[in-house]
């Protein structure tokens, strides 16, 4: 590839300062927040419009270019590392909130909107944007990794979100795959296909995104046990109820400490469940007091509300900087979480193995994560230089998913695939991955789309 | 094609009896419960497993042979008509309900199951499933249309409710879609791909389907206003105040007459609003008090409650047979019924504008739909022997499809594409729609699934 020509037929096609080959720019975007091996894209090119995105497109393609899609960077599983190097297409500036519809529920979005950013703008509305990955992430990225959090369990994943996308296929074409009507049976339906797509079949250039009125009511609790087996029963129960717990989070003793060190706070190192329940006042209580009783039935100690709202703000803060609390604990080392998501009635076995396996391994680390959806993260703090512990943690890796898949789960509950879980694709797809890949070529017969990921 | 030995040979593949050319059975098999044109199959095989349907597909590949997977035959564009001839595959048989995930709230079903004999048996384990198109469709045929209904506005559509799939492809492999974890950022979803695909892209041999716990406290209400704008506009002040409605259903007082007649029941000849509230008693009484706000408001005239089980039985089977009570009314003549969905801030501007075409129209029908969703069915009462009516009709709807795709809105909110919708993909798609076109290719490149229909 003649990086040099395409660098040159880029800056006349898009502004010349926004096509860069700067030392640190090409850094940033060598890597993501993991422990996965970093490289160097050729070029970082921040467009500011679908055509432009169309343009560098169709340039990628005359020279059989790489193209990553690059959000802020903070996926997890090398999504956005240039493993053969190319163009990191960054998203930075096309981050404009174009349209708030009050009436519909609905914001149409660039990609590069961050979801605070987007909470922020909604506020004044009396609304919200539930999805809240731990990261600060954009809107583009969470859409192509299939992004959930700890709302999830009430709202649904980035897939119940999202209503439209215009995205920029390989070829340069612009299409959109949906429209702003609740529900549709028109056609075949190309929104879900390219949520969690990673990149790969195209490039989000705006986004069409429910947002929610903010509850009336908000309550939050923690509820501390003296074992993970006892907290894991309870919030199994408290699902099976069918109470509309709006989050249920799981955190362990040895992430409780981690995070009590990090953020100066002094919660209980005890295995620890976190609720918050939207609604009106008298639904939720009702729904609290249910909840308190089934928890009980499990040996729950303590059971603190945090009605108030800075208080719930500082609860949740921690939950969400619980991962940097891990890296800062542990400088030099570098992160690597599990994700595997089982169906409800399989979660305490696998979070019994999964603790298993992670005392065996002797890798400093916790469990914490969206026990309501099933999902759970090993968090792994690992020496890079350390070849033998490298192994030791895919080996960890491997047995939770094999352990998920076997029990009808699936090796990623929300931060997709990347690099770190390509290995697991015909495992848990089996036939069906050789039809992904079909789509995938049709749609992107020069493989310049995100080469390397997912396939 | 010839039909005499491909016959032989589904003969020697199936047991023979399940291979049928009787003259009634494939009359039945020729059409769908609306106006579409009949046209006769070859042949009407009833498989019992996903293996023998994988062998069909092979015998159809290699006689290059249409098949056309078939429920019961209630859709209402077409989709089911073998306009090309060929194997009318038949899921009758498979009608089983293999495993009642209690705990996961998952069931997993053979295609051919219907709705209410799903619910039938999951009433004793206080569980329900959600989705319920007016006729009593098969959970295949609601999958593979991407179905909906009165409880969509709380509950979501068939989309949300699909879990995983297995999928028997064109070329006879089977495949899984997904698994039985609350969500999953592993590979394309295919699941959302299949689900609406009108037997084009695949037969569902096995479906894992969401299930809910039965609401603690239930309260159905109708409401009566003197104008369909007044009814309109108080339904989107409810939503857009958040409430949750369970259901939100609007009958016009030509559909309110026609079915007075028909169920022999006295509700008053005004437009309408059927509601529904799920939940625990405080916090539904609470929605219950904000809503009639709301209502009287716009003029309602009559809130009435029915928390009655038989009496709130009595009110959605009223709603339930409404089409039926038309097609019974008009003997002679044929249902149409369109069936656009619009963002819900256009609701009442599209319901006003489908009104005045009725009216002018002349031809006898009536408003009704899931308002709740911004879904909503011009009911005509056609007669199919009269070519100017017929193109009266298809005006008509093309007034409103083109309405409601300029408003952001789409063509079929649950009914499918199947023939009568075909013409508006590329108005509604655009460029998209050449992609579908492609995806359909590389998953079908004989063109042998249900041909004719949505392309
Ligand atoms: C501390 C921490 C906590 C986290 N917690 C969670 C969590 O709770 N839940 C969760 O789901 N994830 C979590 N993550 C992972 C990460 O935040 C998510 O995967 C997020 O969705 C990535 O968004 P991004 O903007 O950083 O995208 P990037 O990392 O920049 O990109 C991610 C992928 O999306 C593609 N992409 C980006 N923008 C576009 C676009 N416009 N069009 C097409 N493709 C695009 C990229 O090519 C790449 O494949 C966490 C990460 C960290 C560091
Ligand atoms: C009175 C009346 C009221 C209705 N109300 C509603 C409503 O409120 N909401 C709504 O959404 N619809 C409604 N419909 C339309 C219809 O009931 C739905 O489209 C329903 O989903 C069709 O199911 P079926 O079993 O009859 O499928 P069929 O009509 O037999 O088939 C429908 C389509 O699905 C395909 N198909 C069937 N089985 C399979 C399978 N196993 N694998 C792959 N493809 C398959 C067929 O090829 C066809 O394309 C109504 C229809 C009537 C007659």
């Amino acid at each position: 590839m003649d990086v040099r020509s395409l660098v040159e037929e880029l800056k006349e096609t898009i502004d010349a300062e926004r096509v860069s080959q700067n030392d640190t720019i090409l850094e940033q975007h060598s890597k993501d927040e993991s422990y996965h091996t970093p490289n160097l894209p050729d070029v970082v090119v921040f467009p500011k419009t679908a055509e432009e995105v169309s343009k560098i497109m169709k340039l990628a393609q005359k020279y059989k270019c790489p193209v990553i899609p690059f959000g802020i960077g903070s996926s997890l599983e090398g999504h956005v590392i240039p493993v053969k190097g190319g163009i990191s297409l960054d998203f930075t500036l096309m981050n404009e909130i174009i349209d708030i519809r009050e009436k519909d529920l609905l914001v149409v979005v660039q990609p590069g909107v961050t979801r605070t950013q987007l909470n922020e703008a909604l506020k004044g509305y009396g609304l919200f944007f539930p999805v809240d990955p731990g990261a600060d992430a954009t809107l583009g990225g969470m859409a192509a990794t299939g992004a959930s959090g700890t709302t999830t369990v009430k709202y649904g994943t980035m897939r119940n979100q999202v209503q439209d996308l215009e995205v920029v296929l390989a070829d340069g074409t612009i299409i959109h795959t949906g429209n702003m009507a609740a529900k549709s049976s028109s056609g075949y339906n190309l929104t879900s296909l390219f949520i969690g797509s990673e990149g790969t079949l195209g490039c989000f250039t705006e986004l069409t995104l429910k947002v929610h009125g903010l509850p009336e009511y908000v309550m939050a609790a923690r509820a501390v046990f003296q074992t993970v087996d006892d907290a894991v029963n309870a919030v199994v129960d408290v699902r099976q109820a069918g109470i509309p717990v709006a989050r249920a989070e799981l955190v362990d003793e040895q992430t409780m400490h981690v995070v009590n060190e990090h953020s100066q706070t002094d919660f209980p190192v005890k295995p620890t469940l976190l609720f918050e329940f939207h609604g009106n006042q008298s639904g939720l209580m009702e729904d609290v007091r249910l909840t308190k009783q089934i928890l009980d039935d499990h040996n729950c100690r303590d059971f603190i509300y945090e009605t108030d709202h800075a208080k719930r703000n500082q609860l949740w803060k921690v939950r969400h900087n619980m991962a940097y609390a891990f890296i800062h604990t542990y400088r030099g080392r570098k992160l690597m979480a599990t994700d595997v998501c089982v169906p409800i009635s399989e979660l305490a076995g696998a979070i019994y193995h999964a603790r298993k396996a992670l005392f065996k391994s002797g890798i400093p680390g916790g469990i914490a994560g969206h026990v309501g959806d099933g999902n759970f993260h090993v968090t792994l703090m690992i020496d890079t230089n350390n070849a033998e512990e490298i192994a030791r943690t895919k080996q960890l890796n491997k047995e939770l998913v094999e352990y998920a898949i076997s029990r009808r789960g699936t090796c990623t509950g929300e931060h997709g695939v990347g690099l770190g879980k390509k290995q697991f694709q015909r495992l848990e797809h089996g036939a069906a991955f050789d039809y992904m890949k079909k789509i995938k070529d049709v749609l992107d017969p020069n493989r310049i789309l995100n080469p390397g990921k997912i396939f």
